[in-house]
């Protein structure tokens, strides 16, 4: 019944980022610069859905987003409360990827995680879109940009080498009490509250995770479910997400409006008392 | 001024249609596992914005999109509650099309509509991506198997034949009183409340359309609309939608929320007294 | 690191511009049924987020992002609260693209910025989908006939020529006081109000936009700013969109909601008091 398979060849991929919403035209206008320089090339939104002007949301969701894209793949990252200021655009080479967008931190979760080989601070208007606004970078600049990555223009020669990337501040887990106090990265739209504390943190720290207790305002939550289906409906419970996070969860609910839980929240994690073998 | 037309070759199409919402990592993640399999297929988005865990309407709204698809399309339904438990993961071919998802429901309406040629149960771990994880199949096992699928892999190779195939339970209308119970469907952006009478059922029970008299509430509609802007502005109206099936409509307003109808809701169908030939 | 480029032939580009929501099936038929007639045509979406029979928005977002595509796009415009009335199917040939759609108003700014070389009557149902529903034309008609275009049946043949096309209203600023009382067009997701004043007619009118001084409501506001991060974050203030077009906004902030701006409301624009050189 299915037809003989039909092989296509591949195609360049571009990603998009924003916290442009998909009720105006803003990332229309970005995907229309981007086929009508390098025509062929395959686009995929990651999100535009982010909170304007929340560039470490972006970070985060982009570099959760990334690693499963094709080598080569161009991301671009347009989360740009800065535009028509001072602030630099770059694109950032990694061993995956090549990312573009402002010096404002939005890849700061991508550069943690796969590492930069090359940064090109993008300074070179002839490959811009004329005129250049001052309020739309993302058509004028970013995408341009990344559509002249597409079509082949080697990374160093849109620009000049950029020798100061800003990151966000990132927390990490500090040691207090008898465990450690973290924080809420992110809630996703199912109401899972993510931490930053991964599988690798908790064995590098001699933690089990079967033995984790967790602690997030008033409430306790002691060990850890499976999957989503193991979970309490009524309580909330933890467990490790697949980007290898642990999260705070309820059956079939919201957990963050349920419980309370927001971005930022401190909790506190450690061994169960006379838990760990 | 339009430049010489250029035809380019059909690409494997894949459709996806998820409770993942548009904010987040999830879809992109799907979509990056699948170009890096199946690199130049074409991914199509059905929805995304699901309600969490509503294995009904996602059934729904797939089989009403799938006939527009062209023969041969995958499409991919992840609206997965128990994602990690031990319910299947399988892929059904139906004279249409190959639908991948959570033997859980979600294809029930898509095989009453197209039937089923062969289902088989995805148990083979060498076509997933590694490691699986317990929360998120829709980029560990779906996307890579409808990707597998596109890329040529027959569908026999992905597992073994599933004998037990899960149906969602679906309401017919019964007969009461003067007429006919039935329920509401579903109901779409515009506030458009679709029942579960579709044209052939009327003409099978040798009942005009024009004939018909639709209770729903205290509210009683008579007659039918053949289009939204002939219908009344200010009460409820009923007319055969683009999926042949009775919905009750309001002309330039929401009907549901201005009527407060709602998903379950019972609707009572029958001639108009005197109505009938 | 990047592998060697892949260049893809172009691909004819259709875009969709609709108020059908993400929800629902809706455009994803519109998909599949372009994808049947036209396989390998790239799709590309504008918005589905109009408010529900907007026209005049919708008019302004496809004018606001079409520009950016490729000579020879074809736009697909379905906000069409007359669907199955009397009202006609028209495609609009400009110097730029095509525009398929009812014809009510929806391409009037379009039309304003591009001009029309030819307007056609989608009036021969050989080229529609079978059976033409009464509700649903952008799968029925509008989908199809795109799709014939980007498959290479000259326009003239889908129809023929229409000599009536319906355009909106458009307001044009007027001389009041001491300046020109205009209105806002539109309100974006960000809540910046973009008025209809804009960079060309300021100039024509001998206004300098550094002396500007704007009224709405109780507030008034001087100058310019000249990229958003130079904005007040607590004030209302008046800078040149992406658009070339007046626009009221407030830094880090929602301009509209903070300030109660929406749209069709009044704006009064002069020259500051001793202002112009």
């Amino acid at each position: 019944m299915i037809p003989a398979v039909r092989r296509a060849r591949s195609r360049q991929i571009i990603t998009l980022t924003t916290d442009f919403g998909d009720r105006d035209w803003f990332v229309a206008s970005m995907k229309g610069v981007i086929h009508s320089i390098a025509p062929g090339c395959e686009i995929v939104d990651v999100s535009h859905q982010i909170a304007p002007g929340d560039v470490r949301a972006a970070s985060f969701i982009l570099a959760a987003a990334a690693p499963c894209f094709p080598q080569g793949t161009i991301h671009v990252g347009v989360v740009d409360p800065g535009v028509g200021s001072a602030r630099q655009a770059i694109a950032i080479e990694t061993g995956r990827g090549i990312y573009v967008g402002p010096n404002n931190g939005i890849f700061t979760h991508v550069m943690a995680a796969e590492g930069l080989e090359q940064a090109v601070r993008l300074d070179r208007p002839k490959y811009f879109r004329r005129p250049v606004s001052s309020t739309f970078h993302g058509r004028d600049v970013f995408a341009p940009l990344a559509a002249q990555l597409a079509h082949g223009v080697p990374l160093g020669r849109l620009g000049s080498v950029e020798g100061e990337i800003l990151f966000l501040d990132q927390t990490t887990p500090i040691r207090a009490d008898s465990g450690w106090r973290c924080r809420i990265l992110y809630v996703d739209r199912f109401g899972n509250a993510i931490t930053e504390i991964s599988r690798g943190w908790l064995g590098s720290h001699r933690m089990r995770a079967s033995d984790l207790e967790v602690r997030v305002g008033r409430r306790v939550v002691r060990g850890l479910a499976r999957s989503y289906a193991e979970g309490s409906a009524s309580e909330l419970f933890a467990i490790f997400n697949s980007l290898d996070l642990l999260e705070l969860s309820v059956r079939g609910g919201n957990a963050a409006r349920r419980f309370g839980l927001r971005v930022g929240q401190e909790v506190l994690v450690r061994p169960r008392r006379g838990g760990a073998a």
